[in-house]
């Protein structure tokens, strides 16, 4: 539930969030989609649902934001008082779990396919990961709008089944891919899973804070601001990531495209 | 008819699967357009197509986001009241049928370009599917704002003439052409055809709740979610497949093409 009020410096700190959010994804969808011609092709299908993401991202949050603005009103002069919930609006946090519900299959989606595994492997990853992440974000949504505590409590732990499977698959089953990774993104790759735990971290905390009677503004400002980073590190700097690590991997396997596309004293053999 | 008033958790589920229609849409779109070039030039028409009917989809569901936003007003703070019906303000079913006016006849066109049959057969096809799709969408029109139940069965059973005539072409005459397709895609393209057939069997169970006496914000609410589903999967997860579908049959064409875009481990003879 949204508080009752805010004083001028939580509302100015959820807005400035959120719109931090918005240029996130935004740009970071950009700098991609003009990038595009910097990666083998190969790759360009990752980095295509990376763009995706970030632009999904972006309409939610924008969506968001417009949310937010309406649903508190100030009667002060220049906003500086206090920001009360507006008559005929509400806050609809809808809008996040549409956007994980589209966005967290194609995080993983973007991960397998920056790998450039064999077709068969790949399919069985996402066959796997998919439906995972889709039932993750879908059995979370019950509990979340619902008031009461028990029910909140059950789906949150139904929903804990498939992150744990999902958890299983890339840290067990995917080991054995990553091995045969190029040595100069096999560490990049690995610690992108654990930028993924840490910031999906975030949202089964904030979704048990009701859980643990913490309520009041400075709790749901703090949980805004807590998904607004999460948003940004899994999607905006995790697309990045997953850009760099294309682009490396774009060198290693073509020596005359590493050779236009890099420094001339990376390629001095080639120049 | 709209319902007098929407608790506000119907009210929210409309809107979020609208936003979520949209979302859909927009981006299925925005990914087909990037990845045009992951496909070969023949097949890059289809595409085009679903690019298009995905587009004109999420501008209709703007405006009927638009439309639903402004037909119900809640006077409660926050918005967690009974939402009722605005004055001077509709909500306008009309959006929907414009929408599948336009693009029933391309989703068919779509499928028929993937196949990439020789023209004469191709022009026949396509010359018995789009005026059987445009009249079935236009003689349910009349019975959708008739009042009168006796219209609205009249106009129905008109409409089901050409449906029946479109699964003819699709399951018997199209059956031939399918056997022709590689071994890769046969089975995506004949599930597909079942695709269609699911997701369209929402309209007619939708168009029927008047005549079944079916009424009530429950059951209106029921029908908003099933076409909002309905057109997810027959445009947005529908082209998404064609594309699928575009790029194993561009890979099996051209060997080199496929060394281009796909893994090191899966074309390593050309390596």
């Amino acid at each position: 539930m949204i508080p009752d009020t805010l004083s001028a410096g939580q509302y100015n700190t959820v807005y400035n969030f959120l719109s931090l959010v918005i240029a996130s994804q935004l740009f970071a969808a950009l700098f991609m989609l003009i990038a595009l011609p910097r990666i083998l092709p190969r790759y360009r299908q990752a980095i295509t649902i990376a763009i995706i993401v970030c632009g999904i991202a972006a309409y939610h949050y924008f969506r968001i934001f417009d949310s937010f603005k309406a649903a508190f009103v100030t009667d002060s002069v220049g906003g500086t008082g206090t920001y009360t919930q507006a008559v005929g609006e509400g806050f609809n946090e809808g809008y996040r779990y549409v956007d994980w519900f589209l966005t967290v299959p194609l995080l993983l989606v973007e991960l397998i396919a920056v790998l450039a595994l064999a077709r068969s492997v790949s399919r069985r990853l996402m066959m796997q990961l998919v439906p995972a992440a889709a039932l993750m974000i879908a059995l979370g949504y019950p509990g979340e709008i619902s008031g009461d505590n028990g029910i909140r409590a059950i789906f949150g732990l139904l929903s804990t089944i498939p992150f744990l499977f999902i958890l299983y698959v890339l840290f067990v089953q995917l080991g054995k891919s990553l091995e045969r990774q190029p040595v100069s993104v096999r560490k990049t790759l690995s610690r992108l899973r654990f930028l993924l735990l840490l910031s999906w971290g975030v949202y089964p905390i904030a979704y048990l804070l009701p859980l643990l009677n913490i309520a009041g503004s400075d709790a749901w400002v703090f949980k805004q601001v807590g998904y607004s980073v999460a948003d940004i590190l899994a999607k905006a700097v995790y697309g990045l990531i997953i850009f760099y690590v294309a682009r490396r991997k774009s060198f290693e396997d073509d020596a005359a495209f590493a050779a236009i596309e890099e420094s001339k004293d990376e390629a001095p053999a080639l120049r």
